[in-house]
């Protein structure tokens, strides 16, 4: 059941370049339906934790250029409830100016933030670990990151070296930020490593302490703009403190230096929807391998990813280990291994300068 | 300088399945402009003769579906010039219609038949042959076909064996329509065999005399509906022939019996237009041996043929030999040696019914 002391913080100000070319500057990852689910990211990740505060105590922190679309797609929440922030500068701006918005309307806030990018396959597990995470943040001044075993030395991820403590809830001794191949195995082998998954519970007080000490002018920045908020000048006050943000990671900023910082670990079936393969991999496949998801007709074609509007006929013969999206005016053929040369792709495009990207 | 005697027959009822998706059942083939010419094979095909005969000697034979289109792409012929047929009854049916035809107009007429599918890369030399059989049709009562001296065992294509005779025109020996590899490769190395260009030059009275000879019914079908030629009857007229004509090529029924059959052998650059392949062969390629028709990125891709509406974006990554084309709701990616299944794949998307073919 809800509890009106809960606050969630949805991290939507992303782009996603890298599911181009469905995800697009107007129109970017967050508001797709990627599994065919009936929800975009953005829903499934409201939905997912519309049952542990009320609708009124979700926030979720994006771009002007999003509000319009984020509002049409979550139509529960309110205008004061869509914070936008005039430019990107990473994590930590952004939880601090949740934070300092959440304080205001309630200093005894325990807060749950997460990024809109992420699938959870077993939600009650989920929500088991998540009280978890809130009963222990509620008892203690500590900040709280969930943990996912790692099942290969994937080096995309963030990875956290923990203590031992009791069976779920560790003190992290270390964070490594997408390390190199070699040292995720490592990290692997030695057991005691696992995924950062980006979703960090903690009380509103434990999170601003933290950012007073160890990101003091980012801080600063939000108590100058603190007057201002809720009245007609917030966006203004707004615009001079993410100014003058540098733009830094609440990982980096805090989580690496706070020494009050836990991880609770739990299988969730926790995925990063941030690539086509991670697209590929988390949908159900036919016996050849193949992910099809449109009106699409294949001949000898293994291992292959194609999403394609259902109104467009798609034939592909002879393709193994592919990429094959299309979207609006664009299609990319891509070897799957190859994914992250999407970037790359996009960059050429966007000299094109002709509404591609 | 033109002929008033002089008459071309251009035969564009076909659909041209196998270079899907840009020919569909609404807009075949002879309709496009592969070549990016600037002009589509049924223009490019009547230009190539507007110089040898008066526009009003040109006739074009197809089904009434594409009679408007044919109009409004060759504006200087007129209604009476579209030969409409009611159902594909192959070329010797065409061919017969289009004879009695022009012998009602002018007995004395010498007619060139043409596919509209055709490329002439060598349009001087063209001239010149074409001249030659004009000049031998004329003086004698024979039936012509043009030939090319074949470059590869093509087992797509009509041979010609011939016996010799002076230089470039010689007596036909034997036909053989689309031979085993084996026997295309024997074709080959004995010397005496050309490929069959599918251009016929002969006098009306000639082709006539001919189909009355090896092709009786069907003779006798269009000589009932002569009466009828030129009226308000004619479409019924000629409805009646072809629902008793058989459907049957002129190569089979007529020039594979006649004893009058000769062949001009040119180079003159001719490439037939039947498969994406094709299509490939004929165009320039970039040093990677790809063709790119269109808005295109390629990054590691070889020896592709890459054909899409140049306001879509088309990124590829990693293909070697491949077909890749979009047209309107269709995008086909098929290996290059493949190419003879467009016709399966069409076969496939028929039964979807939903306006993909």
């Amino acid at each position: 059941m809800t509890n009106a002391n809960y606050y969630v913080v949805i991290m939507a100000g992303g782009t996603g370049t890298r599911l181009w070319p469905y995800s697009r500057q107007e129109h970017p990852k967050q508001f797709h339906d990627f599994l065919d689910s009936g929800q975009s990211l953005l829903q499934a990740t409201a939905e997912r934790f519309r049952s542990i505060c009320p609708d009124s105590n979700i926030l979720v922190v994006t771009s002007l250029a999003y509000k319009e679309r984020i509002l049409a797609q979550l139509p529960f929440l309110s205008e004061s409830q869509v914070l936008t922030e005039p430019f990107k500068r990473n994590t930590a701006p952004c939880i601090a100016y949740a934070s300092y918005k959440i304080r205001q309307q309630d200093p005894d806030a325990l807060i749950v933030v997460t990024p809109v990018d992420q699938i959870i396959l077993e939600e009650a597990r989920f929500h088991h670990i998540l009280q978890q995470a809130l009963t222990q943040a509620a008892l203690h001044p500590v900040l709280l990151t969930l943990g996912v075993k790692p099942s290969r030395p994937d080096t995309g991820f963030g990875y956290i070296q923990f203590v031992e403590g009791d069976d779920e809830i560790c003190k992290v001794k270390t964070f490594t930020e997408k390390p190199p191949q070699e040292l995720a195995e490592k990290f692997l082998e030695s057991g005691d490593f696992v995924w950062n998954a980006g979703i960090f519970v903690w009380r509103v007080s434990a999170i601003i302490q933290a950012l007073e000490t160890h990101l003091v002018e980012i801080a600063e920045n939000f108590v100058e703009a603190l007057p201002h908020f809720g009245t007609a000048q917030e966006a203004e006050a707004i615009e001079t403190a993410y100014t003058k943000c540098k733009s830094i990671s609440i990982d980096y900023g805090v989580m690496e230096k706070a020494d009050n910082v836990y991880v609770i670990t739990g299988d969730f079936g926790w995925r990063d929807l941030g690539t086509w393969k991670s697209v590929y991999e988390v949908l159900p496949k036919d016996k050849h391998g193949n992910v099809s998801s449109g009106t699409i007709q294949l001949y000898e074609t293994k291992n292959t990813l194609v999403k394609a509007p259902k109104d467009r006929l798609v034939v592909i013969q002879g393709l193994d280990d592919y990429i094959v999206t299309e979207f609006d005016n664009v299609l990319l053929i891509c070897k799957k291994d190859q994914e992250q040369r999407v970037r790359e792709f996009v960059e050429d495009a966007r000299k094109r300068g002709e509404g591609f990207v």
